[in-house]
């Protein structure tokens, strides 16, 4: 694929960085980037945990949070630890996919990672997702119904399926080819091994 | 304290990346270190796990050594994957402790971590330490008769003890003053917090 795949799920705070940092980053590096949402909490089920690895190591989440405020304050980007962690990102994730290869599909994203890591909304409340849809232009109502149906439920079903067998753990997580990299610290690297293949 | 604390455990692949980057960095940015050797392993107990968690999860142990092999080629470091992994660091600890604040102290560390991550040894063989202890000069049968004291045995309990009291949870973790950095991803960002604090 000539595109960097960049894999992430809404309730992350370390996929926040990525996805504020890469379009720039992209552009600069000359790499296509092609947004892949997914669910972590499968994942995490299939380990054994019924939540973030954030929540269930106490003394790794009190860090997390220290860290989050440095990295956002070093790269200039907003944050505010959100009142309830992790977020439900299932309906955001689905709305996504309906925003696959349309012109809103970016800014969708990087709002509701804004909403969640910025200004603490509720991300998995069908208003809040509705009001940034409206916010870019689009047709919430027909979105988020369409968000509800059958064929897209299954299509995250599948989405966070291929994520497993691909051998992601967490997020975000960036392919380069089959070359696999993961978190926010990676992106830099794995933006040099796409843009080092396709020159 | 006028200088970074570097904590680290010879067993922990990310720890070899610091230990063979930290010097030089911290060199300029005018920056003295202070070695911690560590065991991780009473940690991970407390979170019930046997192992190391590159071990027990396996999609993520697969992906560490292809990162490791990435990141030793980014820094220009030595790699082989070790054949026994995690190894058994006690006796590496123990030996780094009497030398603790002697001319010896960091070659040994580095040495060590060579031993383990770029040439396949055994690091819990005392053959294997006291050879490394030979070639820098050090009379190695001393150094390991007083690292299997009990004065040197609860030293280095003690050490693990305030390690979890601080908040460590994986290695390499480095504090400049109270701000605690977990991982060499985190090193430079240590530094310059250290370096900005006594400038």
């Amino acid at each position: 694929m000539d595109a960097i795949e960049f894999w992430f799920d809404f309730g992350s705070n370390y996929s926040y960085l990525s996805m504020m940092r890469i379009r720039g980053l992209a552009a600069a590096a000359g790499v296509r980037v092609v947004p892949r949402p997914f669910l972590l909490g499968p994942i995490f089920k299939a380990q054994g945990w019924e939540t973030s690895p954030f929540v269930l190591q106490e003394a790794k989440g009190r860090y997390v949070w220290r860290d989050m405020e440095r990295q956002c304050a070093k790269y200039g980007l907003r944050w505010r630890r959100p009142s309830v962690f992790p977020r439900n990102g299932l309906l955001a994730a689905r709305v996504a996919l309906q925003g696959e290869g349309a012109a809103w599909e970016f800014a969708f994203c990087e709002q509701v990672m804004l909403a969640n890591f910025a200004i603490d909304r509720d991300i998995g409340d069908a208003a809040v997702i509705g009001a940034i849809l409206a916010g870019l232009g689009v047709d919430g109502g027909a979105v988020i119904e369409a968000a509800r149906s059958e064929a897209c439920k299954s299509a995250l079903r599948a989405r966070s399926a291929a994520a497993q067998a691909r051998g992601i753990f967490g997020a975000p997580t960036f392919f380069a080819g089959d070359e696999m990299f993961w978190g926010n610290d990676r992106l830099e690297d794995a933006l040099l091994e796409q843009a080092l293949r396709h020159r």
